[in-house]
């Protein structure tokens, strides 16, 4: 569910910043944000992790039009093709190598194989992905967003998980129920 | 490949309307469109058919931030999820009935039916789908976009056929590539 | 009188869409909105009518840039001219004949005859008008704006109802008086 | 007609400055208009003057998103109710006293006598007027716009000078074609 | 500090205008200004004197993306450099002369001196500056800017009354720590 | 000098990107940028150094509104105030400790030391400056903006080698010409 948002825009505020209701005296803390001092320097993760600074985390930025999010791929890690429905990102790759791609909207396919100090840009709304191949080495990227709120829709999950029928995934994927079964219960975490 | 546009703005133009490079005395049918005649009153057809008016086709619309589309639904027809990267949707059913869903960022499933008269709002940059489930009737929708250039992201294709490896697919989806491949069979285009 | 809208830009949320403070759990019927079924196969009306689909009759619009009007003419009705001061619109005739207009801001009318199937776009702050010159059918037109909430400037009930002296209208239309209080009389609504 | 701005958009440039074609060193002159020298001092006008340094006459305001008019009014002059499409205005009145007024888009009317020295807003894309009613003095304003090209509608001359048909405006004004022709008559520039 | 502001969006508002919580139905009086009577025909002023009418002074300018100052320069008064975050500034000079000037993003200063009557436009976030070098005559300008809330960050004001560090601005500046406190001396107020 | 930009408009472009004229088969190499690769894992450098990867480095980012810069810290190095007038800042310090600080349009500083890790945001068109006060180690951090072209104003350099008289300098820090002087030659280059 998502809860509405009292400031529902991105750019060109009339004032400096926004103060949430609840501070009214701002100092240097309302300006930082210290949630990415865990992920600098941490040991290599068994799993995929994504670590973001947006305003959800980071209530100054409401209203900048800026975000970030640190993606710490383990060797084999793979970020699954996802769009981010409000902004284009800009993807910095800080350790490790790392295969990315982004498809436009007429199907072509642009990848690329990145190596450490790379920059790699997916433009706004496109379908992109991100995997280190690499079998040894894990690798760490540095995403910024135009926006303060970019969010992101992962395409397997949206597709498998959120429950859209086997018959209209089956006619879209031109396949049959079967595989469409398969796939949803790969992708589905376990029941609690 | 997507060729640049001169004029890379939605909003807020500077003039009334804007002339592509060879009109230069404009009269009532530069801001006419006849393209939809063909589609108002058309025989059923046996494949959804999707006929656009957006600035690609209409050169008028260029900085007025609105288009149309057409949708026309043989019974049984499914337009598969996909996302449209530039504006969201306002899908109005003038003919027939219409399962319909969108998915939002934190990955929940809105759906409907829609009976003929109805209007769903598709919000920008999510995944959605319409499918006619009717076993008898078509279904005609008219869409429209608050952009003069809403592209289109097609999820089922923009994976399977844009040319993203085996390994990729297989991980982001949580299966075996062998699935991959029968999916990417499924949905390619026989070779010519 | 206009009352206070506490999210008052169009573009660019921050969410994926956004709740009004009534709803916390929205589901399907929240994009729904079947205020335009009595349209859709009613009978000839005797005059115009039209029938809106905008942020204030469709709350899930609010931050999506879309909304519609459906427009029925009768034979011989006429929709006077107006402009709508925050979008474009786009006409899409779908049943009968109309003459439309839009006039620019050096004075230019650009007309046509549309057929069923046509579209026309009036440009962003134009003033415009439709007439079913037709002396038997009806039509009708389904009309999208790239706003919520476009707003409408319904010109000469602005100028000969809403209270601007004589004084002032005789001598922008260069006229006397009398000529004024002809046309206040006949465009205000009787008494009651 | 309306030439094409290769430059569409008023918002959010990304330079200091646009630069025309034909100037690549600019100084201190390129940031200067002087086409207001010969307004200001000027003696009284027998008609309304209205003086503007647009985008169209000043062009380092393009991607600026400000502009200004002069208007002069003699005793009893009146500038006929019209709106700007793009922008709002701020009038300044700096000599002598005005009526204005301006109508919303549910046909309430705001109407003020200002005195030299007072300010009033005319929003976004509504109808408004400006009448000097003083019998002796001339008055003078200044208006500031937000955006380098607001454009204007002038109602009038829109309604009865641009050719839409007798038909239709007598339809639209409830009245006959007789006072139509009488309007046009009244507005319509002596032939050459 | 700075107070949250409940609408922080400049453009393209949902409705006409936007009403303070307060009023409910406005009048005339809602969008009329009269703060700045007292600066038209004032007497001449010992210092420099800047009067505004922006979305704090003059709530009818919310989301209307206009405002206006009013600089009253006596005989050799400087307006210090300084920059406006949201909006770029044309001033009009309307009583004596002026010297001003703009520096680019690349260090380049564009100078002039304006005479009565002339403009000036200083592009968006740019440091400028106005100075009336006559030694006899006051001056007096008009700008409007293109935002409710354009904001003004005062160059020397920020950087010596702030509080930043002496080394900071020192090293900053090239200079040393006595040259510093020099300048601090010179621009604080003076303790109550 | 500023060079005309054919696209000046950062929001929302019509297209997926925009393509350089030398351009018309984009590949992978084309959303790349390697100017980076000498960044990281540089050795530590005598001064100051700051890395762009902008709009006029990096032609991808044309349209995407986002862009990176990293700032290389000796002990001991400062990054004068300053501002960027298209786009608010958020600093990532990746390595070392740096001591940071913003200055709201009301005088207020806010001033913190970051450690590893830490993030701080500038808001937009707000005076700014970074200083490692480190005496033995250097600092590193990523900046990114919400535009593709933010823009630099620095400061102290703007003022004091850009032209402006030492007359205008002296009135606006309320201090003598012979200061004035001072810091004028202290940041000047030495002529060739």
């Amino acid at each position: 569910m998502v809860l509405m948002s009292i400031n529902a825009s991105d750019p060109d505020i009339l004032s400096d910043f926004i103060l949430p209701p609840n501070i009214t005296a701002p100092d240097g803390n309302f300006f930082t944000f210290i949630g990415m001092r865990v992920v600098v320097g941490s040991k290599p993760l068994p799993n995929l992790k994504v670590t973001k600074a947006t305003k959800a985390e980071f209530s100054a930025l409401d209203g900048q039009s800026v975000s970030y999010a640190v993606l710490q791929f383990p060797s084999g890690g793979v970020n699954p093709p996802h769009t981010h429905p409000r902004s284009a990102e800009l993807l910095f790759l800080v350790q490790g190598s790392l295969e990315v791609g982004v498809v436009d909207t007429t199907g072509n396919l642009y990848a690329q194989t990145l190596q450490k100090g790379d920059m790699f840009v997916f433009p706004k709304g496109l379908v992109h992905y991100q995997y280190n191949s690499n079998a040894q080495y894990p690798a760490m990227a540095l995403s910024s967003f135009g926006s303060a709120s970019a969010g992101t829709v992962s395409v397997p999950t949206t597709l498998f998980t959120s429950g859209i029928s086997d018959e209209v995934l089956a006619k879209s994927s031109k396949t049959d129920v079967a595989t469409i079964q398969k796939l949803k219960a790969g992708l589905a975490p376990p029941k609690p």
